[in-house]
């Protein structure tokens, strides 16, 4: 049967529940706090696409006041931190996507019970709801304020300069110029009401229930001259179980697309669905944007769209709904002209996309990234400016969707200029080996972050000729379905000039290869670096939080690296290699990784899969699945707090389900799978999506099937 | 009047009074320390060439036992570091390179009053020599121990594993197998002797004086066989004085050639000639080897050769001591096959000289030369593998010693190899950019060392160019001199592949030109970085002695620097620059250079007086020539001792001198000279060596003279 509630009891937790307990819409994400929490907290409504920059500090998205808050008295005693909990749960559930809570209090000298619900809606991505009860053991005076919270929890805020009431709610001005409204209305029929307070004399066994809708609007979505109309109007029209039967009706969609099941391991099974609802929840279904690398979770990351869509969430949507894959694709595209300019700046043609991309597509990277421990200086880092692959990450989710969806559109809508224009990119940024006869890609920064500017990067080169590959079939592509297109984009991309040099580009850009034991040096030069495994890294730490990487980082002088680096590249090119240097490869480079990023378990356990080893991939599996379950990931990263939910394990812990162990592959737009089940599991079965036809699909220890329905 | 005469009455400095006291023949180094002072107080006989390597620390120089050593009592009470002195003064007679000492102690109820003289022969570089005399103030018992004392001081020791006694001697074994043996002869003909020890019942107004001669030999020296035969023999030969007397003779020829002489400043007088003292003594007179970057006052540097002799020492001793000029030349062309196995290490082909060059061409240098103040850890540099303009100061020495004596044996005696050589390894050290058409020198560490891992570092490559064209002009100079010889030459360097792409890269090199504000860029993207003089980053600070370089020093992202990097370019290729491009890149830099190495200073001073600017100058020339009287230099970097006396600076000072003030030009092998004096100076007069023709020079505030002798 499936698992579809997630649950604690423990409510110490307050941040890892924040997380876990998300509730969002990709409009918004409300944090898993309690009602009564305030910003010390980390309680949030964390908007995306809505950024502001305080000071020198980092541009950041913008939290909205909270509506959701409310004060609770019994018989004049406030509830406090230190009221006692004689009974508490929390849990989601994941088919309707409500949070709920319920709590047992002894107040004023009774003993209150607060239960709650709450969903941000799928079905309006401005709305916020939820319904309130509460019960007595005996007579009491029960007194609730439920009014918006206006503290706001910043990393590096704070952003409202004004703060204006309106009808209902109030209206922010960011530091930026954008107005944020937030709106609220209690339909409280069994309490006496003054403004946002609310009022009963309570009996035992009878529960005292209201319900609460509230409006988030900000001048992105309307003109600032009709924010206020727009969101007063907005509040009055329908009541709020309508609104939870359209939220559930818009899950339930979802889920018959989405859902995969596994029998024969229930954690698994949970973990993998709540893995789907995270992603679900956060995806940008209302506008062309991207996932957050922290979802909707807080203002961590800046808010901004990492690689981490393109590799481990852009697979799952593309495959359940096409239609937020396009969103993701689109925003890509429309970002093309911050991506050409970020190349220029930095001395390149061609299109560099941002490492860490807001919504226009800045890069709101920072140059100092990371804070010493030792000295508390900011620390010179190179993920802004170093870290080329983004580029191929872009042009090569752009091609392989193009080739899952078979929509020629897709390139003729904007996609082959930014294949052409990262291919550009790759080439300006290469040089010449006059004496080895090849060009090499210099001074980069790799998946594996923790080794600085390293030439020839084997994935990061491997990337760039897919990318120029792509590039020039993609040209091929649209000269059949739409020469005339190809006219107009050859003209914009100067194909005249640049065919040729691509062309030679993509016989003479030097693809590092295994050396004599069989290991794909990870960079010129890896092998010569001390050779040593994680933990005797690890004990060299003076500093829990210390970093590992930069110039003169624990690991920075040993083979001893992030993340998947050269085994993501055996991911991405499969085919290049034999399942013996998979093996190979993947044994030699295990023990070296830290795993510290939530990209690289994933990984590991798709190429686990592919050279059979289920069982090796099994715990990566679950790690990455798990990650925003138990809360097991660095919360800290040399003194910058980077804590969040994880959408790319989320997405990686579908690939490796389906990809992994069914052995999801599509060739020709023609879907197979294959079993490599863990051996403890019975079956798995899912839907996918493949050149807009739906497949049904089950696999079992001995079987595996994938028919159209 | 010439000053000849560096003095100190203050005893407590004991650290800088070793260097600034040194005694030395080029083959060994006495430190100015006081006779019975010992290993804690930084006593050595440092020796030239002899290297070994304890544990896992730096190769360093070893120093042998001193056998200069005294134990005194007076009454029974012995001289400790707490005994009162009533009266001291110690100083070099710089004429005859003689070390004096006197000093009264308040000692066993008596004022004894000690007085030293030592030498290290310059006629006999095994020999070092001294007289010891006593007087007292009222009748005492005097009992002198002059023995060897075996203690040794060591950064990195210990170095002996064995020891041995020999006849008056001792015979050590280093961990490298070298011998080192030490024999001591006295002579006290007022004393009653037995053993080592010397007694007297010492009455006032009698001097009671006895001399010390000691030989030191090693296995590099003569056969390990003959070692303990040749220096026991060798003791017996000539007494004192005789021997005394060579030594100065030797010395008078030396001055006689290379005194210069400055009126109007006795401090300048005295600095340089001071400076020229600690060149002549340090000087290989007996072996084709170089001079180490602290000279031989210690094991700092790891007694290694760095660039510093080709662009600081050498143009020094090419006009007033060619027989050293060519042995120091030697030295790099008989170390070519050390720099080929170099370049051939890290990837390249030619010849890649080593940061750190000991006797046999090894680098010394360690990947790890800096210490993290902070964490204790040692920090990654690149010194070693990335400061590769150390190939071209070697082969711009010799060049422009070919071009000074026009001797083009120099060329045919292995010197067109190496210049041929180091102008392949520049080509394969370089990429070629397809877009802008041009070979560039990418990550570099330039002369500014704080600025790590830069591409297209101005000095480096100018000086690669320079280089290339050496190695071209020198074939065809070797063409016309001696046919024979240059096929064999051209067989050996593979000429037929490297002529056509040589002749392209001279081309082809991208030299970095003055940019729209006429600043020439010291790297690429120099000018982007934080725009800041050197105090502002003094100020950030957070411990004295940090490393200021490296990728998170406080100068590595604003523009401050270590040394002269583009001023260090307008003066090695002053032709290529106008007076007016001097002048805006002089004062450009100048305020944002830390001076933080000694080669500074002297490059500064010496194109300021190409700019016309001796008042500019003569600060920075002073500070050259008095950094081993004053000991204003640092101590420390990022935790490791440098100290020592300077030779780069001392060299620099003459530079300063005669080029610089006097404006010494050679054209086609005829010198000029051209007044730029300091305003308040009268006269300099100097001699010169060109092309085996000695010239005498004369310049004041109006004339400038140069005539044969």
């Amino acid at each position: 049967m499936s698992q579809w509630t997630v649950e604690t009891s423990d409510a110490t937790k307050v941040v890892q529940n924040g997380n876990t307990f998300l509730i969002a819409n990709g409009y918004l994400g409300y944090r898993g706090t309690l009602e009564e929490m305030s910003a010390k907290d980390f309680v949030a409504v964390n908007l995306l696409g809505v950024y502001d920059k305080h000071g020198d500090a980092w541009r950041e998205p913008v939290n909205a006041p909270d509506p959701l808050h409310l004060t609770l008295s019994v018989n004049g005693e406030q509830l406090t931190d230190e009221t006692p909990k004689l009974a508490h749960r929390q849990w989601l559930d994941l088919k309707a996507a409500v949070h709920h809570r319920q709590t047992t209090f002894e107040l004023g000298g009774v003993q209150v019970t607060l239960t709650t619900e709450r969903f941000a809606s799928a079905a309006d991505e401005h709305l916020l709801a939820g319904k309130v009860s509460v019960q007595v053991d005996r007579p009491a005076e029960v007194v609730i304020d439920h009014a918006i919270d206006p503290k706001v929890w910043d990393l590096n805020g704070p952003h409202f300069v004004d703060e204006k009431p309106i009808t209902d709610g109030i209206l922010l001005t960011t530091g930026e110029g954008d107005l944020v409204a937030v709106t609220q209305r209690v339909d409280a029929l069994q309490w006496r009401s003054s403004g946002t307070r609310l009022s009963t004399e309570a009996k035992p066994g009878v529960t005292y229930t209201y319900t609460v809708q509230a409006l988030v609007y900000t001048s992105l979505d309307v003109p600032a001259e009709r924010l206020v109309s727009t969101i007063t109007q907005g509040l009055h029209e329908t009541d709020y179980q309508d609104q939870l039967a359209e939220h559930k009706a818009t899950w339930a969609k979802r889920w018959d697309r989405s859902n995969v099941q596994i029998t024969g391991d229930n954690d698994a099974d949970l973990a993998l669905r709540y893995s789907l609802y995270q992603l679900q929840s956060i995806a940008p279904h209302h506008l062309d944007l991207s996932i957050p690398a922290r979802g909707l979770s807080g203002q961590t990351y800046k808010g901004a769209f990492f690689w981490d869509t393109e590799m481990f969430m852009l697979p799952f949507f593309l495959r359940t709904d096409p239609e937020v894959a396009r969103r993701l694709l689109n925003y890509r595209i429309n970002t093309l002209p911050q991506a050409l300019k970020k190349a220029q700046h930095y001395g390149y043609q061609g299109a560099f996309y941002a490492w860490e991309s807001q919504a226009d597509g800045r890069d709101a990277t920072s140059d100092y990234n990371v804070t010493d421990v030792f000295t508390g200086r900011p620390m010179r880092t190179y993920f802004k400016d170093k870290q080329i692959h983004i580029s191929a990450a872009v042009a090569m989710a752009l091609w392989s969707s193009y080739q899952l969806t078979g929509d020629v559109r897709l390139l003729t809508d904007g996609g082959l200029q930014v294949l052409i224009e990262c291919a550009k990119f790759y080439y300006s940024r290469s040089y010449w080996s006059p004496l080895k006869h090849r060009f090499e890609l210099l001074d980069v920064l790799g998946p594996d972050e923790y080794h600085e500017r390293v030439n020839n990067n084997a994935y990061t080169n491997r990337a760039a000729l897919a990318t120029v590959q792509a590039a020039l079939e993609g040209v091929v592509v649209v000269a059949k379905a739409d020469p005339e297109r190809l006219k107009e984009i050859q003209q914009q991309v100067d194909w005249g000039t640049w065919q040729a040099r691509l062309s030679d580009y993509v016989v003479d850009l030097y693809i590092p290869e295994p050396d004599a034991d069989g290991v794909i040096p990870q960079f010129d030069g890896y092998r010569d670096l001390e050779n040593v495994f994680v933990p005797a890294v690890r004990d060299r730490l003076l500093k829990p939080n210390e970093y590992w990487g930069g110039a003169y980082g624990v690991a920075s002088d040993t083979q001893v690296i992030k993340q998947a680096d050269v085994v993501l590249l055996l991911k991405q090119f499969q085919n290049d290699y034999t399942t013996e240097q998979k093996l190979l490869n993947w044994q030699y480079y295990e023990p070296r990784t830290e795993h510290g990023s939530t990209l690289s378990a994933s990984t590991y356990a798709l190429v686990a899969c592919e050279i059979g080893k289920a069982d090796w991939a099994y715990p990566f599996f679950m790690q990455s699945a798990t990650v925003d379950l138990t809360g097991k990931s660095k919360q800290f990263a040399g003194g910058v707090y980077i804590g969040g939910t994880h959408p790319a394990a989320n997405g990686g812990a579908w690939m490796d389900v389906v990809q992994g162990f069914c052995g999801l592959q599509e060739v020709d737009g023609r879907p197979t799978v294959a079993s490599h089940l863990p051996s403890h599991w019975q079956s798995v079965s899912f839907k996918v999506c493949v050149r807009g036809r739906w497949y049904q699909a089950q696999v079992t220890q001995d079987t595996a099937t994938i028919q159209p329905m």
